[in-house]
């Protein structure tokens, strides 16, 4: 028997499952055997893994026999229903799903954080919602050296965050705008085609919708601290792929741009990209296809003492998703 | 001689100017004669006023013989060197530039704000930022009734606001990019086909873009109160033609949603536009064409006391340029 894993990706066919097939590859992570599950409806389609070509498999209960790692990504449902079966069967289940997050016998793990959470693991970790991971991953650092307080962040969300139909609907969505063709929606509820709106999560009472809540709650979950304040608005914005965040951040005490900016450099999973002299910064275009978040734009808000503004953009199926996912079964 | 107003428009062909034409035109503005200027690249075009053809003329020194109301928008450069001509022949100058917003000398005037400021113009009068305006309309009724203390601004920008050349571009890269041609940009200076970034007016030392500075003082000016703070982070998304905004609003006291809504819809230039029944908010489809700021999305923040979230889409050439210049002139 060779020497690596069985592992099983769900939700093989997605945009993160694919990104997750890529990963892995391109990471060379152990794997011995691979097992791709998805809905009946994508059963029976085979997907390239290297020089091989894979069958896509219904996901059922009796999935998991003989897989050590299952990667999660179809959605917080399937999550639910069968990631018991593959802790069950002795899986180590890796859920990309909001479905355990909150869930404190849950570690929620973001490797370049808080690696050690994942020995306290009874089966399952979670990987968190992909704009979270984009913000943590500069925060945690600045919070460690300098005493984070609050956090006001605005997001510029693209359509994978929904998904590979979520990305074609909206260019089908902009090809009929600009044809001036009728198009329907079959994903989102509103135009999306040169068009933008607050993020269509549910509401809670709080007026707050679900991913901003994933924001304020996750954030406090991953880097540790239940005295981290943060305020989220999350806006969907007609951008393929990579997520960018404004955020305004409040320290404990004065930290200059030049501080800030010389942690950040020294930071792991994240890359200060900016040319200053030329005003630019990064753009969704250049965070797609990049592993580390992009940071900078860093200043000193005008507003407020001991508050930096800072621009940051992070590949939403990458760090946000599929690389944080590979990275955590990687701790394993 | 009949009753009215001999008004030139200068930059009459470009986004803000054929607006111009069509405002003065919807909310019968008493024009007696109508001169048309622009560019000696325009210069021999017609425009459409009403029943009317009319020629456009090029811009000259020597233009404003006659004219009353002179409303500009054919950029600063434009304005700082043809203004005093105007003003010089007579007319008062309503300019859609930044060139003279800051200028002591001359009010910067929201009608539904600050009507009175234009008793003490000496010939020129400024139109604020689009960003500003959109922001203050909202944020002024608040301050009176509650005393804001702080906002953090995130901007989500259109196209229209760089001008009726740079809609075309967006369209034309966007076509490009779906029929993966290659695109020569001539406007902005990155990708903005599904795509955005920072907003692209030049840094100061402080790190903010001009037009985040604009957002900071102007507010000020309009509002009359220097103690009102005030951060931005101004992006553009590809969008066609109305602005979005995103604020997190600190007062001096609690204030619950509830009030700011009694306010804000008594408050004249704006409309509560939502459905929170069905998680639906403005979005710059909704606010393209419409005169009023569409505001809603109102909620505490989670993070700090006396602070709320609330969330605004306004038309950029409306109320953020055209519709605000032509109330200005109707208040002369």
């Amino acid at each position: 028997m060779s020497r690596g894993f069985h592992v099983a990706v769900v939700g093989a066919t997605g945009a993160v499952g694919q990104e997750m097939l890529q990963v892995l590859q391109r990471r060379r992570f152990p794997v011995r055997e691979l097992t791709l599950l998805a809905s009946a409806r994508s059963a029976g389609k085979t997907l390239r893994f290297g020089e091989e070509s894979l069958p896509v498999r219904e996901l059922k209960a009796d999935s998991f026999k003989g897989v050590e790692v299952a990667l999660f990504s179809a959605g917080g449902g399937r999550s639910r229903e069968f990631a018991p079966a593959a802790v069950k069967a002795g899986a180590v289940v890796v859920d990309n799903s909001s479905a355990y997050r909150m869930d404190p016998e849950v570690p929620l793990v973001v490797p370049e954080i808080n690696p050690e959470a994942v020995r306290t693991h009874k089966g399952i970790i979670a990987n968190p919602n992909c704009s979270t991971i984009a913000m943590v991953v500069p925060l945690y650092p600045l919070h460690k050296a300098f005493g984070v307080k609050r956090v006001v962040v605005a997001t510029y969300q693209a359509a994978s965050g929904a998904g590979a139909a979520a990305m074609e609907e909206l260019l089908a969505e902009t090809r009929a705008t600009l044809e001036n063709k009728p198009f329907t929606r079959a994903i989102f509820p509103q135009q999306y085609a040169f068009n933008l709106f607050p993020h269509n999560s549910p509401l809670d009472d709080t007026g707050y919708c679900e991913e901003e809540i994933k924001m304020v709650r996750e954030t406090r979950k991953i880097i540790g601290d239940e005295s981290l304040r943060v305020t989220a608005t999350c806006v969907r914005v007609p951008v393929l792929r990579a997520h960018s965040e404004a955020l305004n951040i409040e320290f404990a005490r004065d930290v200059s741009p030049e501080q800030a900016y010389e942690v950040l450099r020294q930071a792991p999973g994240l890359e200060v990209h900016e040319d200053r002299a030329q005003n630019r910064w990064a753009t969704p275009v250049d965070g797609s296809g990049k592993d580390p978040v992009l940071v900078g734009r860093i200043r000193r808000d005008l507003s407020q003492d001991n508050t930096l503004d800072l621009w940051l953009v992070s590949d939403q199926l990458l760090k946000g998703a599929a690389l944080n996912a590979v990275q955590i079964a990687e701790l394993l």
